[in-house]
């Protein structure tokens, strides 16, 4: 028992408590590989610290906080129940001066943008119906009003935002156009005679719809409409237009209507809001990026009305930012529970005489569990320099429209891969602990409900890749002005990513990862650092190139036959995005990695790290084979490394996850809670003292033999 | 508008009635793409019939009765109410002799085995928990009574269970022990003295656990304990065991616990019960396969215990049988609901100045919905020729051992590939419905919510395949008794599929696929059926044999290292058995098509087999170029011909979709009424009026180039 001699080994300076009850004894079914690799040890408070980020003593704040139950999702409570359970918590959150970290000084915040996206992704953690009401309030209604109005707006709602004494809706999204913001219908037309905006509904998919406290307790909401004055429509504007009075009712004008059940985050009051000639002061044009003198004359600083929508939308770009960390802690949050349940049940012996096997020592399981696993950091590490990128540009120190732009693009790259890999861990952590998966009480079919609307709001995630994606094909365009298609053709042909995207904005790709030399040693046998990264970084570059070449004879097409080109090569420029993002997460963990001083954590690392890229090129291995990156020998040995690799990290998978630091009142799981080692030893103890007591009955074969 | 023409003409002598509305008019993004691919049309009727299969008189009988709103799930319903709702639905089903079609004509019954399970399946689209439910009453706890016990059982109980007077639990599964059924824990030990038999739950890890009706509604259970009389231990065996009384109460010895809320389901009461030496009579042993005397000695018909053991196990198989069909009806709806959506809701204008694009014109749309429908096609098909095979052997026909062997195998390859499907095809609808595919009322996060278990029990997907996998390579190696490794690693290169499972007892590989040539026609530039198909087979092949000579060696070495070398491979092995599974569903496909007369439905039913082909063998790229079958640059081509072949199906889709001859009742879902046509059409008038008016806003741009 070698291997649980290493295991209960935890380090004395650790500062977080393994939630899910003491270290386990994992029966490894390859001794001598898991002693082997239980030589190195993860220290987990430096890993723990690695993980937290930047916002540590934020995240760790908010944690502490919801240890209160109060924030916990309750299962099958009624919607009516869970929306007022919500609410309160929220209010909670207030007393906690949870609500006003990203607010000026001048409201009692502390203008501190990453810190407080970074307390708001830890709610996930209680309930993320309070994460996400809590976005929609403070995140959402109260970034408009911050990003896109004036001192006069701050100063007239922002108190009562702060306070949650006025709850509001963001009313961006219509039954007929989400993505879309640019075409929603919905009117906001300037009257001088009154000084009035006539806010208005023309036609039922106008209708705003989805929106969080729209369906019971906002009284206002920030509405984004077509400001047309003076028979001019200059385009998507957004206006605080109260809804409901004191009592609760609807304003004349205005009609609410609930949306009723989800599939997830019943907390949330979502609902539809129509306009029927509402009238609201000109005053309430939120008018930071364009204004109404009372005269009807629109001016504005941003003079091309495209840089000017994408600005006002691109100052919302926090919904993205906190949707990725908080998927990524989702994740990490499932893994707990799945990993700590694979190290206790045991399922079937091995044929071989020796107890029942758990089921982390099953290479299936395995092969489920820590692939996503090593993504889950991946995702962690990016997050934390995507915010680092958020809190730069709000907080005003790199606050140029091209770090904006970069901002937007990282957030558009990573948002779309955190929650659908957020969806499916949480589902192979579901289905890994069998029937107790989808017992609600060991939570990870709440999180996959309330999780599942992550992966089309704030941005489709299929909408935003293309978008990278096009942002890919300009940078890439950029570097071939004027030239023609087989000059371009001929450049992408042998071209390091790092030059064709030089000076795109975007990670400098090829350059900034950290010390590619110094991890390099760590498969034997199986793609080194710089291989792995040669290859996913190789992927990106030419799958532009290759869309570039396609897409070349559009310009010299009708606009319907070049909509016609781009549509064949859509499912590719969105591959070609996530490739990009793929490599960005790679880029971050070999990053964080280089930081590491601990040998023993760097060495589990950077097998994790491994495993995350050899896993990316499994996955594309058809694309590497096709293209001449990874001969028909190397490719086949890919899957051997992966497995390998499982095996090595085996005795490291419950460090891997204790290292996030949840504590038993944020995993809650009773299969997570140390019940199911109970029960496990209370059967081999009865059976032990069964054998010993000479009353155990004998086998039918035994009996057989004589 | 030619496409318009082509899509309102019905056939005349349709009988179904399409659901969600007016046959639409896509707006195709290729017109030229859309007429080519117009020209033909499949018959409604006959794909309709097709679909339904062998059984479609009973499905439409099943499918009339579900109309009753009284049988729909009803969302956001408390537990405690939908449980009762769930029973009284129940009681419904019985008055319109629901339940007794799998019973005897003795006890009313139509001695009926694939009309029976045909039926249930059906119930999933009015409400999974009453599938499931149904299912636990009398397609467990009375088959169990059923097939497991004797005419006396029969006459004593089977009335009532038919009835519903007597609802009962079906206890085979114990928190310790889902999959691995032979090492429960319950005891039932027999008592010479008193003529009985004594249940015992001996420790928590052996209470029987989430079993429908256990929790509330359960008079009963079928208990599965180790059998023990005479100090001699043989195997488990079920048992009659009262658990509560006639007012609900738990029964002396009896401790019953309701599991609570799930995931899903939550209209079922699944529960745990534990047995403090619970005494019964003797002769509730269900005593078919092996029965105690008075004087306490055992007998069976079935000396070998395992023989025995499985048998018991093997005569409860439908229960995969009916997930299966399940589960491709519900994947069918889904795609009903997102593909009427994707044909009305708009969303962007392509840039070409045309009106704002319907979804499913987009490529990536067509590639997230098409393939997977043509999956569900594939299912449908396969899933008929199961049920064929299950009535077969339990009506008697074809009850051989081999027989049964065989049936085996084929649910457990069926089951796992059609719930995961399931759960990939309703979440990719989902997300192509947007926030409204997120909305309860619009049904699919409630399909996906309650068929996310059907992945985990009646056998664990990943162990079901593991047994599949076993089987392939025992009938592999039956091939070569003595041969050592490299004359069998000799033997399998360029050997067929067809010639190395050659009596087999599993579908002949490369036999029996219907007229292969009359449909090769079908892709230019492709792969033809024969080369889809061997392809397909191919891997199979190749993949057991490879894991057959890697496991080679472990006859030679001792037990601990011959369980290492087989968990080694064990990823790999459930991989081949998922290929064997993607085969027979290929071939039903095309079994399937060789019967259809009608040329346009051919043509067009052809081209969703390629897809489904193509999509397979891109699913599997890396694998088919690291083997060398296919080279780099077809390999290439793969993904362009399914691209090809997704814009060709796109005119029919929403046929494709229709023909599965859901009514309104069975769809339900607002989104896919025409409520959103409606919407689009009520938008683009409104636009049109306000642009004949006069009264337009005119665009900024527009002024500033004055």
């Amino acid at each position: 028992m070698v291997d649980a001699v290493v295991r209960s080994h935890t380090p004395a300076t650790s500062k977080h408590t393994p939630a899910g009850g003491a270290p386990t004894a994992p029966h490894s079914a390859d001794e001598a590989q898991a002693v082997e690799a239980s030589e190195p040890r993860i220290d987990l408070v430096t890993v723990n610290d690695l993980l937290l980020g930047t916002w540590a003593a934020t995240r760790r704040e908010a944690r502490e906080l919801i240890k209160d139950p109060l924030f916990w999702r309750v299962d099958g409570l009624p919607m009516a129940e869970h929306r007022e359970r919500a609410l309160a918590a929220m209010h909670v959150l207030v007393e906690n001066n949870g609500s006003r970290r990203a607010f000026p000084e001048k409201f009692g915040g502390l203008n501190d943008n990453g810190s407080n996206i970074a307390g708001f992704e830890e709610l996930v953690l209680a309930d993320p119906s309070i994460q996400i009401k809590s976005g929609v309030q403070w995140g959402l209604f109260g970034s408009a009003i911050y990003q896109l109005g004036t001192e006069a707006h701050h100063d007239a709602w922002l108190p009562d935002v702060i306070s949650l004494a006025l709850p509001g809706a963001f009313a961006m999204t219509e039954i007929g156009h989400g993505s879309d913001v640019a075409a929603i219908g919905t009117t906001a037309t300037y009257d001088p005679d009154t000084d009035e905006f006539v806010i208005h509904t023309p036609f039922r998919a106008a209708t705003k719809e989805y929106l969080g406290n729209a369906g019971l307790h906002g009284r206002a909401a920030t509405v984004f409409a077509q400001l047309i004055t003076g028979g001019v429509n200059y385009g998507v504007h957004c206006f605080f237009v109260p809804i409901r009075d004191a009592a609760g009712a609807d304003l004349p004008g205005i009609t609410t209507e609930d949306d009723g059940v989800k599939g997830g985050l019943n907390g949330i009051d979502n609902g539809r809001i129509t306009f029927d000639q509402v009238r609201i002061p000109r005053t309430n044009l939120l008018n930071r990026y364009g204004n109404v003198a009372a005269d009807g004359s629109y001016s504005s600083d941003i003079p091309s009305p495209g840089r000017r929508f994408f600005t006002m939308l691109g100052a919302l770009v926090q919904g993205r930012v906190s949707l990725d960390g908080a998927a990524t802690t989702a994740s990490a949050l499932a893994l707990k529970i799945a990993v700590t349940y694979a190290n206790q049940r045991r399922q079937f012996d091995s044929g071989a005489g020796t107890p029942e096997v758990v089921l982390l020592d099953y290479a299936k399981h395995q092969r489920r569990l820590l692939p996503r696993l090593a993504q889950t950091y991946a995702q962690a590490f990016a997050h934390d320099e995507l915010l680092r990128s958020f809190d730069g540009v709000f907080g005003g120190r790199t606050d140029t429209p091209a770090e904006r732009e970069n901002l937007e693009t990282l957030a558009a790259a990573l948002k779309p891969l955190s929650t659908w890999h957020a969806l499916d861990t949480i589902q192979e952590c579901r289905e890994a602990c069998g029937g107790s998966g989808f017992m609600a009480e060991n939570r990870l079919v709440g999180l996959h409900h309330d999780l599942d609307i992550y992966v089309t709001f704030e941005g489709d995630n299929n909408v935003l890749l293309q978008l990278v994606g096009k942002r890919l094909l300009s940078d890439y365009a950029k570097q071939f002005k004027g030239k023609d298609a087989a000059a371009l053709a001929r450049f992408a042909v042998g071209q390091t990513a790092g030059k064709v995207f030089h000076g795109a904005g975007l990670r400098q790709l090829g350059q900034n990862v950290g010390d590619l030399g110094r991890t390099a040693r760590s498969v034997e046998r199986g793609l080194r650092a710089d291989q792995q990264h040669e290859l996913l970084a190789g992927r990106v570059q030419q799958m532009v190139a290759d869309i570039a070449v396609r897409l070349r004879p559009a310009s010299k097409l009708s606009p319907v036959e070049a909509a016609a080109v781009f549509n064949e090569n859509q499912s590719e420029l969105i591959e070609a995005a996530r490739a990009h993002a793929e490599l960005l997460q790679w880029e971050s963990f070999t990053d964080a990695i280089a930081k590491v001083g601990d040998e023993g954590t760097l060495r589990v690392l950077t097998w994790l790290r491994d495993l995350f890229g050899l896993w990316l090129i499994e996955k594309h291995l058809a694309w590497h084979l096709i293209h001449g990156r990874l001969s028909a020998q190397r490719g086949a040995a890919v899957s051997s490394y992966i497995d390998r690799l499982c095996a090595r990290l085996r005795p490291h998978a419950q460090d891997l996850v204790d290292a996030w630091g949840f504590a038993p009142e944020h995993v809650r799981a009773p299969i997570a809670s140390g019940a199911e080692q109970e029960r496990q030893d209370a059967a081999r103890a009865y059976y032990a003292a069964l054998a010993t007591s000479g009353q155990a009955p004998v086998s039918e074969k035994a009996v057989k033999k004589h």
